[in-house]
């Protein structure tokens, strides 16, 4: 087996994969899986973004190159069977939490891409996905409508702006930490006020249409 | 960024995606996403097919090869966002396109996994995969059981056929312009009968057990 | 096309495949599909675990090397048409296959991960993969909550526990013929005396908290 130092990189991501593996056990909890299906879904959701992005840039993915990676949603599970009430009751600072794993992934998955050599449009869209990806894949295998497509608050669009702005300063040669660390705060600043002001984006059909049923 | 032109075989993909994307927008109208969750499912509609088959071909897919690709999602979007109800009331014309779509990507799908030297049997399944994946992945996510498995008209029995005659068309030798032309004249045609005469296939089950509770 | 020759370890996946198969086209025949989506949903779910496994490894997927593999799905479909109370009525027995198919994926995954070089958590993880992804595959695209979060009886604990033996075997120098099939009899035995006796774990929260409401 490779020897894996704890890095500060690698320390952030295993951060950001233990917050989104608490919605994936918190949501185990109210549809009443066994502490089981609770670590599978905590570890789909914590790496399963990161997944995809891998798989697509035709890399193993990270989490299976490192066995570190398999520690935060067996964290998760254990802190949801413990204090379920608890983690619900601090959802509001896990939401925080969460906001930062998004600005953590959205920026690294981009990175990630674009020293893969992918192009530009495509290393955001990867970026995106590595975010987004982990809680779409927790809600379509436990059976719901995915909150990516909760209109309630602006969830993708802070990623989206994030890893566009990623690829773009990289394409101006733009590559400090410097940068990549003021992105990171304008995509957490961004889904924190959404959360806070319940901002929203037009719904998919115009709103001269509203009566008009489809079906 | 690589450069890239829009050859012919380019532009008929493009409005295959652009097709695929149109009703992955009209979905997440009907289920009241917002205006970013259209753009995200039209988009997956439109390229979803094409990822699979690349992943499985262990090739960058298509689309992130060419920001080309992000356009038509776009445009999908944005129509159903202006004039929804226009849009479903053209579902007649739309589904006539969607058609073409199908026996464009269950060709094209095919040639490309011969090409990357498959099997006839895993290509032709691999075309099918392309033709019908993003419709597959549009479904599963927007959590509604998947239309491919609707059993009102056969959607599936074309692209399967189509992509099979494809496969042995290559196997004899019969690889030229012509040959792929007419087996997408067939798949397209049969999709639109069946559309029109609402062509069945049996159900799962054999009708002698129609009275007999599953469970 | 190559050439393929029907060896011991071929036949026994293909009886794998055709076992999980068998419960795609049963679900299919319960939810009104047609055969051609009783014939997609065998295959989905008996050669979809190993997709996924092989894909994550950056190989081509076995079942598309091989067109042996299209056999078993569509030998699942003809039964499940031609005799499916029957093949309900023999559920019994078809569960013991499946404990059957469970045992020899779990393990089969483990070594073909193990032998592309990845570590051994990763392996083990790809080996339950190879084992529980078909049937979760199956599931989510029949849009219900899937079987492998039903907390009825363990599945994902024998596949688990079995697919970390033989990571740790393997560390060991243990990887003789004979290890693996002492491994494939306890995960056998284990998921057989789980349905038989209804062998549960606790809940993803913890019964102290059974009387709160997660929201």
């Amino acid at each position: 087996m490779e020897e894996t130092t704890l890095t500060m990189p690698l320390v952030l991501d295993l951060f950001g994969v233990f917050f989104f593996g608490l919605s994936g056990a918190l949501l185990a909890a109210r549809r009443g899986f066994d502490i089981i299906g609770s670590l599978l879904l905590a570890g789909l959701t914590g790496i399963g973004g990161g997944i995809i992005r891998d798989v697509i840039l035709g890399q193993v993915p990270t989490a299976f190159n490192d066995p570190f990676y398999f520690v935060p949603p067996a964290l998760a599970a254990l802190l949801v069977f413990l204090v379920a009430p608890g983690v619900q009751r601090l959802m509001r600072p896990v939401l925080l939490f969460d906001a930062a794993g998004l600005a953590l992934f959205c920026i690294t998955g981009t990175i990630k891409a674009l020293e893969a050599g992918m192009n530009p449009v495509a290393s955001a869209l990867l970026g995106v996905t590595s975010a987004v990806g982990g809680g779409l894949l927790r809600d379509v295998v436990a059976n719901k409508t995915p909150e990516l497509f909760n209109p309630r608050d602006i969830y993708a669009i802070p990623a989206i702006l994030g890893a566009g702005l990623i690829a773009w300063f990289w394409e101006l040669g733009l590559t400090s930490g410097g940068w990549q660390l003021s992105v990171a705060i304008v995509v957490f600043l961004l889904r924190i006020l959404a959360l806070t002001f319940h901002w929203r984006v037009p719904k998919a059909v115009g709103p001269w249409h509203r009566d008009v049923r489809l079906h």
